[in-house]
């Protein structure tokens, strides 16, 4: 853009937006010098103009509570959705767009779910859709793929990707809390909402796993064929055995293509207590890509936040208000990404992690060895650990070698079956 | 630029010369779909035309000793500088800009000389001079501080810069290896060249640091008048004592800003050991960089090599290929970056580690503690080790709190002169 003030146009002036104005506002003199133009917030859409804010941009900054009156004005350069959920902020994206305004947004729901249209219009237009902060907040994972390793064939991409539930686990880890007691102190410092269940079931992985799967693949992996499993089911005692064997349970979002074909899901899974993602703990996110040149790369930092995620929308501001040429939205050039060829999720071949209970009695372990045996689950380590209180039975622990998800489903079932089984078996993937 | 096909002329055929042609050939389809263009190396200048080559890039690519048949070639859209030294590729990269050439190089050495020199050049002639490669090999650090965080103020960044350095303590921390035999493998591992003082004396790491700084605050910092210290004095013992107190020792290049003031050195240093640098191990590289706005971003990946460097070549060649924008070099607009406002090295205030021998007799500890105490330098921890074998003296470990270096070597100063002080205070500032 050749303007000396880049006028900006927010949906929205919750968290995010109040972070991007203070940012704006602190850092001026700096992104003057960066940039050689001034950024200035013109007019914020809000849904109630009365509400008392802790925080306004400065006089000259328009309220409005009127979507038109937003995306109309012929002042705004750049649109800025900040103001979640699906249906409005879709609207002022579109209607945004179709007046030549470039957009940026931290909306990941929305472009997980209706991306392909979104980005359709973008190209149409020939205006940008920017949304470094939709993933992974401030960590620069976007534009890492998108610019920096855009050269490069993905192989594998494995993220920790909602600071919520890594927060949870952590404090599970650190502090032997039960999954409850944990979810409840991420509440108390902020971390969780009031309904966390888009942190904990996983689909906030999942939306931001589809937009990275776009970002490294240039491909379409449909939101609602992609495994998504949460950490709900997560208890303290598999944490604690799961650190006998050397290894941390972490919400892991993961894509590994083969031959073009793409394996992708969010699930628990046990990490080797050094390997790299081991070692992010509490709210933090990060990424770590493979890829067939640059090899492994790793990037960490916050994943949420006022001023973390006000920082990644800021990038995106600047990088529109910096760049004359046409934008660069999904970093390939076709108008739609054509779909993924899915490799089906059960064919993932990993080591595996499960835990029987079993009642204390002759004939248990072989039974299930047996069962194991005849579906090649070849067996690396094995703990019975003391009867449970109350007679609830014998902990027993297998440590797999390599095996086909697809036989380890087919085994559990029937193990689960046996009559001195005395609750359902606990399973999860190891990486690493 | 708006060609179908992008001519790059390399500059040197070395090991990331060579690695950037395979991975050109190598994802040539895959460049294509993110570019729409084609990358082609049309000429490749080299020192030796008779000289056996492992990998040539194809039959179109012509090989040519001549520096003028290279900068000279109308076809030549992109000169890549992969030759290393300082005196020939200055020359290669200021007559390809005025050229009106485009330029990448990996030449951190050239880049930290004569950087001001350079950029002028190209901001003169309003062409680009990437340098991706030049800082860490394949971890997107100077796009992520060029681009993606430059409405940040960036407070802080630490890096573990240099493979080597790190690979050898690496090896000296997990196999209890005293310094020489840790190199011997890194040379033997081919992570070490045969002349490894640049990597073990700093300067390596300083060169990096140098343009980390003009990326991240737009100062010139001198080279000449950064502190710089190596690994070549840390000794087996002192990385097994700041083992007992749960710390690594690594070789760090740290600034740090207060004020508009800049604090920097490259120099080792303990971090405890859950700082998330000190989890870097191996040939890796790191760098953490605390931003007013992001908050911690930490970028991890390998620092050498050809294919890792290579790819971080190929992303200069794809972003300039993309844009048609004025290039952005430094990341700020100015012709020239003002001097940096230096903070003088020894008002840095950090922990600190102390290792003092001494004769076991009565008084020692009295002693030295009273000459902390009057350069107020306060205590946290102490430990008296048994007599070294061969009657070499007595080894006490302080781990002080926050005191200012100057105060720390007019103390060590004043101790080691005290007769039954048998070796040399070994000190060591302690980060995180």
């Amino acid at each position: 853009m050749q303007k000396k003030v880049i006028n900006l146009g927010l949906a929205g002036f919750g968290t995010v937006g109040t972070g991007l104005a203070r940012i704006i506002q602190e850092n001026s003199n700096w992104i003057r010098r960066r940039l050689g133009k001034e950024l200035k917030i013109l007019k914020i859409l809000v849904r109630d103009l009365e509400k008392k804010r802790t925080f306004l941009p400065g006089p000259e900054t328009e309220m409005t509570a009127d979507l038109e009156d937003l995306v109309h004005d012929p002042d705004v350069d750049i649109v800025v959705e900040l103001m979640g959920g699906v249906e409005t902020a879709h609207e002022v994206i579109t209607r945004a767009l179709r007046e030549k305004k470039h957009v940026v947004t931290a909306n990941k729901a929305l472009l997980a779910e209706r991306g392909n249209e979104l980005f359709s219009l973008a190209y149409e237009q020939e205006m940008g859709l920017y949304y470094e902060a939709s993933v992974a907040g401030g960590i620069p994972v976007v534009q890492t793929l998108k610019e920096s390793l855009s050269g490069d064939r993905i192989r594998s991409l494995t993220g920790i990707l909602n600071g919520t539930a890594n927060f949870i686990l952590t404090e599970m880890t650190h502090k032997g809390l039960d999954f409850a007691t944990a979810l409840q102190a991420a509440k108390d410092l902020g971390y969780a909402e009031a309904d966390p269940s888009l942190d904990i079931d996983g689909i906030d992985s999942a939306h931001k796993l589809v937009m990275l799967i776009r970002l490294a693949h240039g491909r379409d992996y449909s939101l609602n064929l992609l495994p998504v499993e949460g950490i709900a089911r997560v208890r303290a005692m598999d944490i604690s055995l799961a650190g006998e064997f050397g290894y941390k349970i972490k919400l892991i979002a993961q894509v590994r293509e083969k031959s073009g074909h793409l394996q992708a899901g969010v699930f628990p899974a046990l990490l080797p207590e050094e390997h790299i993602l081991a070692k992010v703990d509490g709210p933090f996110n990060s990424v770590l890509i493979h890829g067939n040149a640059v090899g492994q790369v790793m990037l960490y930092g916050q994943g949420a936040g006022d001023l973390p995620t006000g920082s990644a929308v800021l990038s995106d501001v600047l990088s529109l208000a910096r760049d004359n040429a046409v934008p660069n939205n999904t970093g390939f050039l076709e108008k739609i990404l054509p779909k993924a060829d899915i490799v089906k999720p059960e064919l993932a071949v990993s080591r595996h992690y499960f835990r029987f209970t079993a009642q204390d009695k002759p004939g248990v372990l072989a039974a299930v060895a047996g069962v194991m045996s005849e579906h090649d689950i070849s067996i690396a380590q094995v703990v019975q650990k003391q009867e449970l209180p109350g007679g609830a039975g014998v902990p027993i622990v297998f440590l797999t070698h390599k095996a086909q998800l697809s036989a380890v489903r087919r085994a559990l079932e029937i193990i689960d079956r046996f009559d001195f089984i005395t609750a359902s078996a606990v399973h999860y993937r190891i990486l690493g």
